[in-house]
């Protein structure tokens, strides 16, 4: 282990070298981009199996340790790699979200200013034990002009060096690329010194458990793109159809169609007026599903001998087919429920009234607010993004699902010729045009 | 002065009340903010004569103690409480950023995505000695459905009160507003408890020095808007024609029309090619023009006995008739020197070739890049955004100059018919249509 102060030193060279990297990857060429996913495409086939033996290392070293759901994560498969392989075709077919113009005024004849998109820099991203988020990840920071540093899961050592050896060809193979556009670290603590750096590192990824994610955000001044919590809610209206299998479905579609989601229910909001009708189905469905309820003392009245829900299970997020059940007195109780306990990710109302449809949706200050649909859908791919960075419960730069639109900002750009403020100010100021083009 | 706990205390309770107000300022609709605003320009007029009073007081007190400078910001002369009423008007007529709908998708028949323009919510702002910023702010936070709470300069403590004295009157006559919408704080010690509290502010804008931004930006994990340093660049390239009066007239309008402001020229960078001609007229407008250069050892070797620049020039914002000038090989040298020492927000290029321009424009990493422009036109006013929040250097969210859309954000609004992620997954899923409408 390095000590601190050469940990320090390593990273702020490492970190120079990126930044002089992005402003190479900033001036690359659509085209220039495209042919550099093509050939990391056919690179990933080339490096099969290497990919695959180095990712057998690390599967024999944790056999045994890991639970059977991370250790199916950590695999590669060769269905994994060909996912992959189309994955990053995928992407050289997405619109390059650099360069576009999203705005441009006439100042003044002759003074033209121009909003353009260009990549935000350098982005530091930290995942758990997936190696193929290697790839992904890769793929989108070269898409959208950026450079990375990033950390990926100590389980699957040897299979992101294998990937990071697929890098070393492509770089070969695409000399416009700068060697540092893609760098990998392989400690936390050399993680943690990046944190420091919010100088040198202008983004923050985390991608992974909640704990990683709370505790990436209390240790930088980096902005944070992500989130920790996804205490996910729907809510039952009045007017809704209690009885209808539609309702049952809604509810049930978004606790179990992959409860480990961020953008699973974790708390069911019924309506005083439709408890009586809905919460005996819902314990049927329930039972049916596997779920496990927790309720509140009126759903208790309701639904005998379930598990009372405390205070602290308003706050939490199951990630199980656990669910907790609060009856509400009204669409206001539910959105102020919401607005308290919920993490602004994704909530639901289920409602037939078009007025208390809206009210919730204008009301409920999260990411995502949906009426009648599955909470489940909240995800960039579902959003037609083509690609998904990850999702946002920040109020500044990104929100929700994110796209590569999240990887980039804008620069203004001013063509003159010869313009000064003076004749602008003053006495007898020329006025400005300010005419959109 | 209160203790540390019970000023954190107090603290978050002002913004949980903050909270409760910007839950109600964002469903406030167009009309209301824009009654409320002109009410506010009407009360502005009929508070008159109580804000020359209490800012007579702030004037007494100061009176021998602020630079002739600084004592004139503190002033509130009638003109200037003209310019605040019209002020408020112009924002009234200005657009609602809050409401717009960026982007709607079609994901399915009846499920239809819409990406909708909402407020941040609570923003804490602090400013130095104007107190007319008080009202300004407030404008920009009430029309952009917000709530603030806010921290003036202590010089200008009794018209601060004096303008929260017409908030109050507004808040009467507007029943609409929420009490909370706009907080003043009175302490620096106030202002640094709620820097602590990022999962309480959306969003921090420091307004003033250098000095009190960069506190700021070190104290807190809340997210930023604002820059530290302006050192702006102009480069005069080999295809320039630096004989012409125009070319000087840039250099000069760049460092003298207001050399205070963020946006002024600090270095001036001369290519080599074009030195021998620039200089000497360069030396001959700075003489007339009062201002002193500091040059490197090219440039002291043209201009005979000015002082020498060191290194620490390279990084200094002077904000005053001073200016530094260094002579680069080429293009790539005076990229490379403003990447390096310049604080991204304004840089500029005198050329004819349009090659280089559009070289220095895309590798220059700035909020503002400019070709034959004064650096001083960046501005959110000149750009035509009507307002200006400020100016900010950061590489998320907002960058270069700032109009209200930097004080929203969006979220994803999804209106469906019970529709299930289910039927998208698994062995037939269902395609997705992706129809922008």
């Amino acid at each position: 282990m390095p000590d601190p102060a050469t940990l320090t030193q390593t990273m702020a060279e490492m970190l120079t070298q990126s930044r002089q990297a992005a402003y190479t990857m900033a001036t690359l060429t659509t085209a220039q981009k495209n042919e550099a996913l093509l050939a990391f495409a056919a690179l990933l086939e080339t490096h099969r199996s290497d990919l695959r033996s180095a990712n057998d290392q690390d599967l024999k070293a944790q056999e045994g340790q890991l639970s059977p759901a991370l250790f199916q994560r950590l695999k590669l498969s060769d269905a994994k790699i060909n996912t992959l392989i189309q994955g990053l075709k995928d992407v050289a077919g997405l619109p390059d979200p650099v360069g576009r113009v999203t705005l441009q005024t006439k100042l003044d004849e002759g003074l033209v200013l121009s909003k353009v998109a260009v990549p935000i820099g350098v982005i530091g991203i930290v995942f758990e034990s997936r190696p193929d988020v290697v790839p992904q990840i890769l793929s989108l920071i070269l898409k959208s002009g950026n450079a990375v540093v990033f950390k990926g899961g100590r389980e699957a050592h040897h299979s992101n060096a294998a990937f990071m050896r697929v890098v070393d060809a492509l770089n070969a193979r695409c000399p416009f690329l700068p060697k540092a556009w893609g760098q990998l670290i392989d400690s936390r603590q050399a993680f943690q010194a990046l944190l420091d750096f919010h100088d040198k590192v202008d983004l923050v990824i985390p991608r992974g458990s909640n704990q990683l994610v709370q505790q990436v955000m209390a240790a930088t001044k980096i902005p944070v793109l992500g989130h920790a919590d996804g205490i996910c809610h729907l809510y039952v209206h009045a007017s809704a159809d209690a009885a209808s299998p539609e309702t049952m479905a809604l509810i049930m579609d978004s606790k179990c169609q992959y409860p480990a989601a961020c953008n699973a229910l974790e708390t069911l909001l019924v309506d005083a007026a439709v408890a009586q009708t809905l919460l005996p189905l819902l314990k049927a469905a329930a039972d049916e599903s596997g779920v496990t309820l927790k309720g509140c003392s009126k759903t208790q009245a309701v639904i005998d001998g379930i598990e009372p829900a405390q205070e602290a299970d308003w706050h939490t997020e199951y990630g199980d087919l656990t669910m907790s059940v609060k009856v509400v007195d009204d669409l206001a109780a539910a959105i102020a429920h919401i607005n308290t306990y919920g993490s602004h990710h994704t909530d639901c109302i289920v409602a037939r009234d078009e007025q208390a449809m809206e009210q919730f949706m204008a009301q409920v200050d999260s990411a995502s607010v949906f009426a009648n649909a599955s909470t489940r859908f909240a995800d960039g791919f579902r959003y037609g993004f083509g690609a998904e960075i990850g999702i946002s419960t920040a109020k500044t730069h990104a929100r929700g699902p994110v796209g590569m639109d999240g990887l980039v900002i804008y620069k203004y750009q001013l063509h003159g010729h010869g313009h000064l403020v003076a004749d602008y100010s003053g006495d007898t100021p020329k006025p400005f045009l300010h005419q959109p083009l």
